[in-house]
């Protein structure tokens, strides 16, 4: 069986693999050309230079509504001595952009004559010749190069080439790229219905996600059927593509080592394999072969996987067969708020997100997982680690490339601990209102959250931290790891946490007391997580020994992925909020009602970003909204305790 | 006359005008929603928050190709003690992706086993429990928000949302704007046949431009015919806009304060003006009221003036509508290489050419006139100075927001000095070559040039100014200008120079001797123009003082506006290269021929975008389109003199 599979045995840097792929394949000029009009060219590469047919203007015109006059009889007018000049002989009225009478060159503005009577009227100034006349030529000369190929047409393009009489342009063909998904556990969403999904079955979208990345290079799509993890299949669907009118093919998915990975042995079949494996992360299993002189790509299935892959080796050929540059991101330098470990010899695309606190740009770092792809809609930026690097100190300031732009980074209030649904709410909410502001929340518990305020990382903390002596929230947490730090303390919601179990409650759990019985395995959260604490918390007043409570070692990071653990069967009951259990339609058993504060260094307070989070906090829909998600208590929203 | 037209009485500034602009229409909810496939939803803006209806994965999934095992069963293995497994019993081969088999809750990688027979493994390393498992909800939860409304949809978002089984979402409608050309003037290309255009009359193209800009907001457009000056047609179609559907209703042409401005007539008499004049340039007479609710713009007709109001006022609105900030663009760092003067009282759009001199970002100012549309296709950047400020000072860093990317800025070889048709060629042959470099000349004459690599202000001078002394060319003027630097010189062309005159030559113009006759005017280029410096040479040879030449005073700043000067009948003869006289169809009177090189500081001389430079001119494909232009000998082109 191993013998099979495909090893990457001669694995390429970066570098190394995109000099081999840019080099290898005809690119200049493969595209052809096509003639369309002016206004539909925008976006488009011209394949020719162009030269303007007529001028701009095409005849000596008026640069101002004024008086047209011959400059030599306005010489010696002053204010002391103003000049007479009759309408109809030695002035003309003339609004900007009309012709210059014959034998006239200069125009005097209206706001500099004095009306006398209707055909008579004074200046107190002489004219110079040519003065306030926009001349022949003067923007655009005919046969003058308007632009040259290559060049990539705008809006402003389209003024200039109408101005210079080009109607139609000269226009590279858009590259058309053929994306065959493939794997047996795959099926298509517009045909297949969703109800009928069973556990393994996968909906295909990497080649819509990858279409629409194609479609943003200037190039065009066409997604073939799914084909199964058939040898014979795919290679019949290549063969099919490399001899159609595609100048990219991509099969998708399959590309890693698996046994099922025909890609490879796909290409070898029926052309050469250049590139298979590049120590990058993610994206390392792209597989990049030529047949019949075209670019074959082994598309990785992992989603970010395919997003590197499809940014680093085909965004650019399509970008070179149009004959415009890379697109490259802009960068700004950035500080992580905790080190950012990396692997030796793997050239890591590290997704981030991004805020500014204080006069810093910090970054935070999103899951690893290839598989995610929210680890990059959330992102806001990638920072790249170099194969030799094995990390990033906290605190050390490194480059990201921006995927928003950077007034949105700016403008992005920064949540970072406890995980709670109404923050999502929040978050909405002012993005409703106010578009230009962005709330970016990542969980990693409420002490987790604490520690971010320490380090700077954050405006705001979510926190729930219950003080076992006397009952109150946070306050003691606060003094204990902030000393010194003026804290404002403004209470979310009161919420209910409870006991998650499966729908019908199955196994009859009652309460805390159950989670030592020996049918009974328990999702906890992670350690410095509120909701960890309230465990414990109770666990000791029952008297409960944690190391009796099966699955207490089994942690998850938020309350969503507690609740999923029930759902899935995996586990019997974690704790967690009403909101979770009823969002997956499973059981709640409430053991307590406890507060959930947002923790708010005094320095921000006052800025306009956490007062717009305020006043939507305290808003009626903002409560509304909370309410509805059940198992919520509005009546201290918004109040400031500390 | 004088009182009807409209005088700017109560000019705002931007930000006066914008708040009241921004703030005087019903613009959040104003556009309906429609829903639409995910897949077509790229670009759009959510009008709803968007969650989950699957989690992703849907299943326990495994996140490597290997065994799936119970990772009970693997403790205690080790590689002195490797742990036998029975595939089908305690292990299961499985790919990534695939579901892991009910009860197991561990993956090892394939790497890390050793196939002992078909049907026997060891390992030598323990599983821990939910080892390279891809969790069900670990990348989405059902239930989750996935966006908030706002949101504007990515080719990553759409791998997001069918993920997590969103196939379709509610976005806005695209706000709808309607464009009225307005001007007697005004012709359609599209139905005129361009051979009959006469003076006066213009290619409508704004209508064009704007609609394209409108697009790029996310906008659609519809073009009305054009309305020729007549306050009642005008009328008449902007009362048929306001009660159409469109979002917005713009005319266009006819804002300034000329006889033939109907645009604030008409909104007073339908509606209300609320802003007539912003002390912006240019864009000042931009004419902004609301009629039934609906904000109706008099966009000025020259179209950069057109640009600067859209971008300022309709560009935003349009973009609340849909939710969204406005577009900020990237601003750098530059330094300006002359000084730029600027009107107290206005806010200034300055125009720039942009590139990388050595360490710095420097500035070349483009033309001002608002009328001329290449003052901004040629631009790289624009430095807005404020109100309050009266210019700019040589080498005093700026804010200049970025109309190209940084990149390409970065890639630039900046040639200033004297001009020549040929440096279109060469700009045309590397932008074909070699689509990353971009080649920007700037046309300030041979002298202009000298004091621009003095200055630090380019790479590259186009230079051919004549020693009188020995007819040598350049040398002795970059020894005496530019003492102590290290300089190469390299041809780039011979090229002829002579007397351009009307076709036929009319008056009968044999040469320079006939220039101080009295039935005939010249057109003469700047001080510091290599040419003049040309003709005031052979004036002297013939003992002819420059004051009794006719027009000798009157400066064009080109070869090409020489000819045009010539074309329009406004003078009889200029002195200018072959290859301008060609193009327009011109006779030429050979007086000289001349050599036109390349001046190079030492320090880029080895650059790699010299070294491309250099490249061309000596390619073949050069010398081939020079000479097709005809009064060019290329026989020292590419021969280094210096």
């Amino acid at each position: 069986m191993i013998s099979k599979r495909n090893i990457y045995l001669k694995m390429k840097t970066l570098k190394e693999a995109r000099d081999i792929v840019f080099n290898s394949f005809p690119l200049a000029g493969v595209l052809g050309s096509e003639t369309i009009p002016v206004p539909d060219a925008v976006g488009r590469v011209l394949s020719e230079p162009v030269t303007a047919k007529l001028s701009s203007p095409n005849f000596h015109a008026a640069a101002m509504d004024g008086i047209a006059v011959r400059a030599k009889s306005t010489f010696g007018a002053s204010e002391t001595k103003p000049k007479e000049l009759i309408i109809g002989k030695d002035a003309f009225y003339i609004n900007t952009g009309h012709v210059i009478p014959e034998g006239l060159n200069a125009v005097i503005m209206i706001e500099n004559i004095n009306v006398v009577e209707k055909n008579r009227i004074e200046i107190e100034a002489p004219a110079f010749p040519w003065q306030y006349i926009r001349k022949m030529g003067e923007d655009i000369v005919a046969t003058e190069l308007l632009f040259p190929h290559n060049h990539v047409i705008t809006p402003y393009c389209v003024g200039a080439l109408l101005s210079g009489g080009i109607f139609s342009v000269s226009v590279r063909k858009k590259p058309k790229v053929l994306i065959i998904p493939t794997g047996s556990e795959l099926v298509d969403w517009r045909t297949y219905p969703v109800e009928n999904l069973k556990p393994g079955q996968v909906l295909e979208s990497n080649s819509f996600l990858l279409g629409k990345l194609i479609e943003s290079c200037g190039a065009t799509y066409v997604r073939n059927e799914i084909v199964i993890d058939d040898h014979e299949k795919i290679k019949n669907s290549v063969h099919n593509a490399v001899n159609g009118d595609y100048n990219l093919v991509f099969t998708v998915g399959g590309s890693s080592a698996g046994s099922e990975d025909h890609s490879k042995s796909v290409i070898k079949e029926l052309g050469e394999v250049l590139i298979h494996g590049v120590t990058i992360m993610p994206g390392k299993p792209v597989i990049i072969g030529s047949i019949k002189n075209k670019p074959v790509f082994g598309i990785p299935g992992y989603p970010v996987s395919a997003i590197v892959a499809f940014e680093q080796f085909a965004a650019p050929l399509l970008r070179m067969m149009l004959g415009v540059p890379e697109k490259m991101r802009q960068e700004i330098l950035v500080e992580p708020t905790r080190k950012i470990t990396s692997k030796l010899g793997l050239e890591e695309f590290v997704r981030v997100k991004l805020g500014k606190v204080g006069d810093r740009i910090v970054a935070t770092q999103l899951p690893r997982g290839a598989g995610s792809i929210t680890t990059i809609t959330e992102a806001d930026g990638i920072i790249r680690i170099p194969n030799h690097v094995e990390g990033i100190n906290d605190n050390e300031p490194v480059h990201a490339e921006l995927l928003r732009p950077l007034s949105s980074v700016n403008n992005t209030v920064v949540i970072v601990g406890s995980h709670d649904n109404t923050l999502d709410v929040l978050a909405d909410e002012i993005k409703g209102k106010y578009s230009d502001v962005t709330i970016s929340s990542s969980h990693v518990g409420s002490m987790g959250g604490l520690m971010a305020i320490k380090r700077g990382a954050c405006h705001v903390a979510g926190s729930h931290l219950l003080d076992e002596k006397d009952g109150s929230y946070n306050i003691s947490y606060i003094k204990k790891y902030l000393p010194g730090r003026k804290i404002k303390l403004v209470n979310l919601v009161f919420r209910d946490q409870g006991l998650i179990v499966s729908p019908g409650n199955p196994k009859q759990i009652k309460g805390i007391e159950d989670l030592v019985r020996e049918d009974i395995a328990l999702i906890n959260r992670q350690t410095g997580a509120g909701t960890r604490i309230l465990l414990d918390y109770k666990l000791k007043e029952l008297g409960i020994d944690s190391k009796s409570v099966k699955g207490y070692e089994n942690e998850e990071f938020t309350h969503m992925s507690v609740a999923v653990a029930v759902l899935s069967g995996t586990v019997d009951v974690g704790l967690g909020i009403y909101a979770a259990a009823k969002a997956l339609n499973l059981d709640f058993i409430p053991v307590v009602t406890e507060e959930y504060d947002l923790v708010i260094p005094e320095e921000y307070f006052e800025s306009k970003n956490i007062r717009i989070l305020l006043e939507t906090i305290n808003s009626q829909n903002f409560k509304k909204r909370v309410k509805a998600l059940g198992g919520y208590s509005t009546e201290k929203t918004g109040k400031i305790i500390l």
